[in-house]
């Protein structure tokens, strides 16, 4: 397995190899879920993405601390309604309440996605203190300025005096005003119109406020995660990631807060994921294109014929590059769950079969680890999950070969077989995260049992011509969406 | 459904009838885990049993907001260890990225009770400012002073201006005094060796520290369930819960605090859960007397005979009245085992009943709704769950009665009927959150498909005195610990 990673750079347009600060270590910071509403199949496929990318340096034997937020401060407002007393603090809305039940939510639709937890997921909420201090960095470096209790960041004098705003997302200083100009009446307290707020006056109906040097109030929203991620990754770190929709003003703002505050470009590396479509077109619940993972995985939407499995799902996303775009379609997904049929297939059969190594040609060794080897380069080119799936695909066709004898197996040798395993094994399990939710679920081999000795009563049935037997077997096979499938090797079985 | 709720309150160490402080609504606030190591099997039933209470108050149609905390303020030291350079922040210890791990086992483990998740979970380290404000009210108000960068809570002031220390855990100030006088020369910074640090001034090598105006440091232990209470749940409100061993010193301190800073008891009924042992004697890990959670489910362990599933576990756990200790022995797990099998099963048959109401007699009706009404009244009742399962256990017999025929159920009514099946949906499901883990798992009915096409077959099998048949589904059947149960109804199957 080569090392030699490389990653597109946002920050230079350009794919580079991939050097961490400190070698064997990597610290990454992904923006994380605002928790004020279910998460969207968008925000679903970036932290599946980055999720693989987690996965894949840790395969690469580095040791990542993976730093993905959680934005709970809610810009709820009180409703107004004094429901009993005015006492009666139970009865009213409490921002917290909401942010921990879609946090929870998020954290099973991750789980759903067979994902890993981050190494840690703090809280822009539990943070302010940190924020709070930033923001008087900022002043004290003289890019910040106060004006009736809430605080600006100093966007020109920051351009004029480092030349780094802009750098991240191309956009040009004197475009920004341009392009703001028409907002300038309402922002009346900023000396520029690209400048931005780094902590808010609240008013007196905000639910979510604290006491501040400046004003009882709120962090602006770019600030915590340049706040959180100097917390727990240092000034300076190796990669930052997100999605593309978050590059400006987000993440062009939390360059110019970090280098105001630090004097340090936080991280090497940008990451960017692309948006997901839906028939070719932005998901917007506006024009009804649009669909939640629930409503995916059940099948209850007119934009899809069937449910999907999550991991259906999840294949079909690994077949994208992250940085193009995923256009969701029926038939791109009835593709994708043929396609991931048939690779969890094949890996199981993987598992089942065993060299004879009679013959001395070494050719089928030879092409399988040529496959192997490229599966792995392609990840080491940028994470390139599709390509890497067409080289396991290769080698399902001659997995397929061997199972169904339409290829020679005995050229096979016991190590090219051994490698053949753990690649799968390492790309399934520990790079894609990839379980067979068609099958049986976690029961400890209780449905593989049990259809073992379905299979093997049909069997005898049909060879005592008990048709009877045979045709109630069939019918409940039909009726429980099982594909019983007769080969060389017998009967194997999956769900439709 | 009586709405006349008794607990008992441990600040008047009697029986309460319990009234909310705004009618309908409920706040509760539990201490929670500390996370820096896997949580104990005797926390597991601390929060299990504030789990079941969360949930009967919910049935009670109470509108409850459940905060339950994370001790995340860890008191990890450097290691001192530059394993790579001065700027290696890498290759450091997070204390975060501890908390975090222990963090998302707690939650898995609370998962596997099949727990509920508290309407707020908030993290101490999240909580740094609200503290920060605390300790200044406190030291406002004249019960905190400062020493060399730590601040103090003065006890002897309070308790002699408030008459209020010591009067949840009974402890007398004379006896604190006496009890710690022998510790006085390491706490020389305090005036009074009951005195408690509301803040602490860090040492160099503690991990976690933070800005305050008294110095770099973190917060006492004890504050922050004071402070986090009150941010969420005012100043006053309805229950405060945790383990008895809680009681002195952390929460006679909390109430110290919450008087000491906004003048008010903060809670009008405090519940404390019991101790958990094992063979009678105290778990530890010292003298070898101890069993994890995971031990315990695997059976990997000199303790037990055999691994016990968690919804045993659980049920073992609701035998006892949470205020009574519990005694974890191989032979009350095994009987608990058997127990949760027989109720399980009635639940599975209950479904299966149907009326023929062709009798007058209405003995039967008045005997199954005298267990229903006594079963509430048990959860009324200071949330007796081993009364309550008592009385569930004699409508199982009732049950099983009608299953196997030894019971008259023609005068059974539809009403009653009803009444049963919802009384078993509510208490397995709402109240206890039992799941039955001992058969199939969750895969959408397809074991029990699978089961009744080999139910059939075997049938057919026998009749046709067709032996291999059914001599080899008797043997998968053993082979996959499924016991075949024939009976007048046909034959049903568990699992071992």
């Amino acid at each position: 397995m080569e090392h030699t990673l490389q990653v597109h750079n946002s920050l230079t347009r350009k794919k580079e190899i991939f050097k961490p600060i400190t070698e064997g270590f990597i610290g990454m910071y992904v923006c994380g879920p605002t928790v004020y509403s279910d998460v969207h199949l968008g925000n679903c496929r970036t932290f599946v993405s980055f999720d693989i990318i987690y996965r894949y340096l840790k395969v690469l034997k580095y040791n990542v601390r993976y730093v993905r937020n959680i934005t709970d401060v809610g810009h709820l407002l009180d409703d107004g309604e004094d429901r009993m007393t005015k006492g009666a603090r139970m009865a009213n809305l409490e921002p917290m309440e909401v942010a921990q039940k879609y946090s929870n939510g998020f954290h099973k639709m991750m789980d759903i996605f067979n994902t890993e937890r981050p190494s840690i997921e703090p809280r822009a909420t539990g943070h302010i203190l940190e924020q709070i201090e930033m923001v008087q960095q900022i002043i004290d470096n003289g890019y910040g300025y106060e004006k009736n209790g809430s605080v600006y960041f100093d966007t020109i004098k920051f351009a004029e005096e480092t030349g780094e705003y802009g750098k991240l997302s191309g956009r040009i200083i004197d475009d920004l005003l341009t392009e703001t100009r028409d907002n300038l009446k309402k922002q009346s307290e900023k000396k520029h119109p690209s400048d931005f707020a780094i902590w808010m006056k609240a008013a007196d109906d905000h639910l979510m406020k604290w006491n501040s040097p400046w004003s009882v109030g709120f962090p602006g929203w770019h600030l915590e995660c340049s706040a959180m991620s100097t917390k727990y990754l240092g000034t300076h770190f190796d990669i930052h990631g997100g999605g593309n929709d978050l590059k400006f003003p987000h993440h062009e703002n939390e360059v110019a807060q970090n280098i105001g505050a630090c004097s340090c470009q936080p991280s090497n590396y940008w990451l960017h994921t692309n948006m997901l479509l839906m028939n070719g077109r932005k998901m917007s619940k506006s024009d009804g294109n649009t669909i939640s993972p629930e409503e995916l995985f059940t099948g209850d939407s007119v934009h899809v014929s069937k449910g999907y499995s999550p991991m259906v799902v999840k294949f079909f996303m690994l077949q994208s590059h992250y940085r193009s775009t995923l256009d969701l379609t029926d038939d791109a997904l009835l593709a994708a769950e043929k396609g991931y049929k048939r690779l969890m297939e094949a890996h199981k059969n993987l598992k089942k079969i065993t060299t004879e190594n009679t013959s001395n040609s070494d050719s089928v060794n030879e092409e399988i680890q040529k496959y192997i080897t490229a599966a792995y380069a392609d990840m080491n080119d940028d994470f390139n999950t599709p390509r890497a799936l067409s080289q396991l695909f290769a080698l399902v066709s001659i997995i397929n070969g061997f199972v169904d004898g339409k290829r020679d197996i005995s050229g096979l040798s016991q190590e090219t077989l051994e490698s053949l395993q753990s690649t799968f094994s390492i790309f399934m399990d520990d790079i894609f995260g990839l379980k067979n939710d068609l099958e049986s679920g976690d029961n400890n081999g209780l449905v593989e049992g049990l259809m073992d000795l379905i299979i093997d009563i049909r069997q005898k049935a049909r060879e005592n011509k008990d048709w009877g037997t045979s045709d109630q077997v069939r019918d409940k096979m039909k009726e429980l969406n099982i594909v019983l499938k007769d080969g060389a090797e017998g009967t194997s079985w999956t769900m439709k």
